[in-house]
């Protein structure tokens, strides 16, 4: 039974459980690793491995996209980030990255993303580049908007001919209610598009089943909580991820049925670190995982090793910090598809996911979402 | 349900929860940060902000106590502490402070109020001050008297013309009990007088309802516990927070219906760190925090950078160290109402909690007490 | 409920609560310090605080042994120790305390212990010498035996003149099995004697119940466990005192109604560190407690600062460090009575204990059993 | 009642328990240590201690595994490992230990297992070497190969006159599924064999059920589990050993009834540190322990210090570091029956589950397995 427990007089708390708490279960059958899929669909676009990226400047530049899907994941631009506000960010990162460890790095950030506006024309400018950079390979394009901009810089960005729109702030509702500002209207704005949205994030049943209205193709659970993040301390909020992902699974199962069919993809943002991380995520109930701090251990990326979440540059409430992660450990593809030279799982993340499945016995990521799960006392 | 746990053969225990256990949830709606108010009264008081401070002389002059009433919170001096003992405890602070990381700085400060009584003549002085330098601005005056010197130091206080009065202990109960002195009858005292009290600090219930029945208008939950405090050591008492707000709130709800409609104040005093930790208060019940360690990090305070507690200077039985904090963070204005630099929700404290309403889209302080909550496995 | 928990198919464990684990909590009513009575009696003998040393050679000389008692608490010799290896062991535990953090100082420990054997002459002599030392002031001489040697001993120990017995091993029962030497028969040997004894540690009901039922006058309940103890690596046994305090009550309650009125008292004897442990565990239903460590804290201790439980000697399978716990904090009467200097909860323990009374409105140790409890999250 | 948690809507977990969550229970008898036994016995071979050596190269070796057996317990030679790939691997092991420390240890214990292949004719002179070494001493010869290649290595391993043989795989299941190899048939493979057979690991019930019913004697319960492991990390799997041990206890009770008598022994193999360990493992229902780190303890071992798991060189996915453990503490028979000079449990392993059986009144293992458990709150 869920627990509801009374914390005081009359005043409950449910119990909540994160991807730490609970681990997967091997049963009573085992499969040969050969046999096992990590192949993902999401609307028409295919993917070898169930692995979006967290539209973080970080790891996300148009060149590191467009090599994410050509591994076989899908990359995702920020058109709110440094790209769309530089005309070539890279010195920019290459200073940051320098100053490394130095005190105030946090305002350093704060000031980068305040320096300089959002240019719609460089929002066209990048999706070219990563067209252009894909060439004809099987890459899928796509990039990250705020819910608070969708409406100003929508126009620029459907002209642009991305494959796939993200619309992602921390905590994202169906219903947001202002009386300052004509807030977005997900369910309209989404009806009237022709291409798959990923919408959230979310943390709970009644939200990701209000977002699945909007008729999105994918839900974000979570809020990309990473080992730099303190929305906890800053906000009061935490997500429990294994328990945010389980409820978010029964809200598909319920539009499942309300709908006679649709389903829509869960993509579960926070607390991945690792290829055990990856598998429970999957095991609780998740299509495909969204990894930021992990990715920016490779080689080449966009913050030479640094790392932070979007929302560490907030100008008056930052919810995270930025820091270096720790030495590159090697190729983007190493990182994704190994071999393994340490045994911290972080390298071989899908070859680990693949294996954490065929000890269990299971076939393809649908079916592994049964997995029995066992819970630390 | 509530969990009563037999701790061993026919002994129960009452299972308590902190702070952090919890965190505040999301729900189907977010709102408009601008929409959102931190407005509270009380009694005829109001205040911009749900913020009390703790009446230690590590944060609380004349002066600093005015600063933070013109900042929209309420200040309060302590009768009994080194503003009313010392003609000017500047310089004394100043030592203190000099002293730094000194091994036995918890003697040195019971020295120090031990060194000189506390003078009438001084308190009706500093709340001169106080009125002087709150001009005609939005300042409430209050100060801060033991339940052991209440009925001797009533006089001058009352006389000096305060606003508001603190009556606050450690543990404060309406029945105590003694065949040495003459005990305070907190219930006639409070009905004799023109001006609201605030009384407490008390950790239940029962002690709840009880000094809400002495006529008060606040009643202080929680015993001041923060990062240096070592009640559970010294007593073998600790305080979970969580628990002890929502019980005292439970005790609110009663009492509103025996009185038919009187409505007492819960002010929160212990553990609240961070901007999350006044969210997280205000959603167990409380209408307002008491702040002391946190406040100790503005700049100018007259502890210079040290905190304590009160109690850390009992002459025989401390119940906390006196330590430095941590480097100032930036000016009480800054810390209360941002820009934070840094994300670790010790900045921008009210500017944190407006946030965290907003996106559990509620307006205002009364109504965010019904927020969700989730209990950490 | 008491927690049974099932933690594989068909095997049960019960859950055990720390003193760690629980608090005591103030209720509607304080009382006046100075109206606190800490006396307790044992038999006949009369003490100013429920405070039994641990007869280990580190804290107990024929000298301390008689401070102690002068102070107000119960003084126990070991007479397998050192005191009665050695004619005067003060230049053994002086090498010993010099050796101070060398590494292989458990060696040099045991082979101290086996350097020498039990001298029976010894132990008479050392019995005057507390007396000597006593003089005609209130106090109560005891010494410990294990139960391997007291039928040997015995004669030597009543002959010369003790108060009261101590027998005590790491683990007793009452129903000792061997088919290799003949066992101490408890009931009948406890029946013979004319002096008051008390006898451990138990660690639970059945067991409380069976040495109470050989008319002991007290049951030590625990096996001493303190910072250094490592009964649970070497045995796989630890003893969750909250648990086992209140177990054995229920077995005294059980034993009085079987009686019809014979009272046995129960010292704590593990995890009771400071003022605010001593509390919890009277609170859980001890009528005193056993200090070792704490007590080590004292200036001019025999081990002089170091603290060793007697299980840390062993030859073959030491249970136990030896090591320094601190520099000494104050003279014994300051350990006992304070005034604290420092905040810790480790002077002014019995202080301490007074005012943890006070603030719950208790007025003696009996009454204070009824305390309430509270268990953290 | 066993735990059954809804971590989210419609998803549950099982709760586990790990051997550092229990402690056995010490009951109402105690017997003396002379009394106690500690005799095992495996189909027609018996032991004198319920000791498994894990088939680890670190500590290995045809002469320590021979070395083993003449103290009691039962050394196992890994087919897969060094000794059969390199004619002489001790200069190989020489050069690891002396790269001590070095960073990329994993990488060069990978590369020292992947030079060379498994030679079938080393095994036959492994065996041979095993035999002259053992004499005619009561010293049981037996190798360990995986599952993979059993069906390859077998007739070489028999031929060679082992005594014993293990199937050990990370995790093996009595139904593996392959479309690329033929797998092996567990249970057609044990019943055509004259020796006993050693399988697992396993981790639940029902697998442990499947893997009796091949007619096995003995069935491993765990992944081997160590300070090392990192199987959580990369694969998301953990084993809560004493959850696991109980519940294979269960499936052999089920296994007795439905053979009519058949008792099959549990092996556990993870998270077996301490002398407290093993008894808590025997404890939960296990009938002996794998014992692989706490072994690199001893002097003399042939990884010169090092441990690490057989999965630590995977080529691909390592599950487990390599790393030095600690200094060796004393000579494979002290760490077996003592004397113990230090106090952690790690001295006299065996001498220190004699004195737990015996605090607990216990004759012999089988009898032991009823022990008491507690669980920490």
């Amino acid at each position: 039974m869920r627990d509801i427990v009374e914390i005081g007089m009359g005043k409950t708390a449910q119990r909540g459980y994160h991807l730490d708490d609970i681990a997967i279960v091997p049963t009573r059958r085992t499969r040969d690793v050969d046999d096992v899929s990590t192949n993902w669909q999401l609307d028409a676009y295919k993917f070898g491995i169930p692995c979006v990226a967290h539209p973080s400047d970080a790891i996300m530049s148009p060149a590191s996209a467009v090599a994410l899907g050509r591994l076989g994941g899908l990359g995702v631009l920020n058109v709110e980030g440094l790209w769309t506000r530089y005309e070539d960010p890279r010195k920019q990162l290459e200073a940051l990255a320098e100053a490394g460890d130095e005190e105030n790095l946090t305002a350093r950030l704060q000031q980068l993303y305040a320096a300089e506006p959002i240019k719609p024309e460089l929002i066209a400018e990048r999706v070219r580049e990563m067209r252009a950079l894909a060439g004809d390979g099987n890459v899928t394009v796509a990039v990250r908007v705020s819910p608070q901009h969708t409406l100003a810089l929508a126009p620029v960005i459907l002209d642009s001919g991305v494959d796939l729109l993200v619309i992602q702030g921390t905590i994202v509702s169906a219903e947001h209610v202002s009386t300052v500002d004509e807030p977005l209207n997900l369910k309209e704005f989404i009806a009237d598009l022709d291409l798959p949205v990923i919408v959230g994030g979310c943390t709970n049943y009644q939200t990701a089943l209000h977002l699945m209205r909007t008729g999105a193709a994918g839900v974000i659970v979570g809020i990309g909580a990473d080992h730099l993040t303190t929305s906890d301390a800053v906000l009061g909020i935490r997500v429990p991820m294994a328990s945010a992902i389980a409820d978010a699974a029964a809200a598909r199962r319920d539009y499942l049925d309300e709908t006679g069919g649709r389903y829509v993809h869960l993509i579960a943002d926070g607390d991945v670190h690792t290829s055990g991380d990856i598998a429970k995520a999957l095991g609780c109930g998740a299509d495909a995982v969204m990894l930021g701090a992990p990715l920016s251990l490779a080689e080449g990326m966009p913050g030479n090793g640094l790392w932070w979440h979007p929302s560490a540059s907030h100008p008056k409430l930052p919810r995270g910090s930025i820091g270096l992660t720790a030495e590159p450990l090697g190729s983007l593809e190493q990182l994704l598809y190994g071999p393994a030279t340490d045994p911290d799982g972080l390298l071989n993340l899908f070859g680990g996911l693949k294996r954490a499945m065929a000890k269990c016995g299971y076939r393809d990521l649908k079916e592994f979402q049964k997995v029995g799960l066992l819970l630390d006392n």
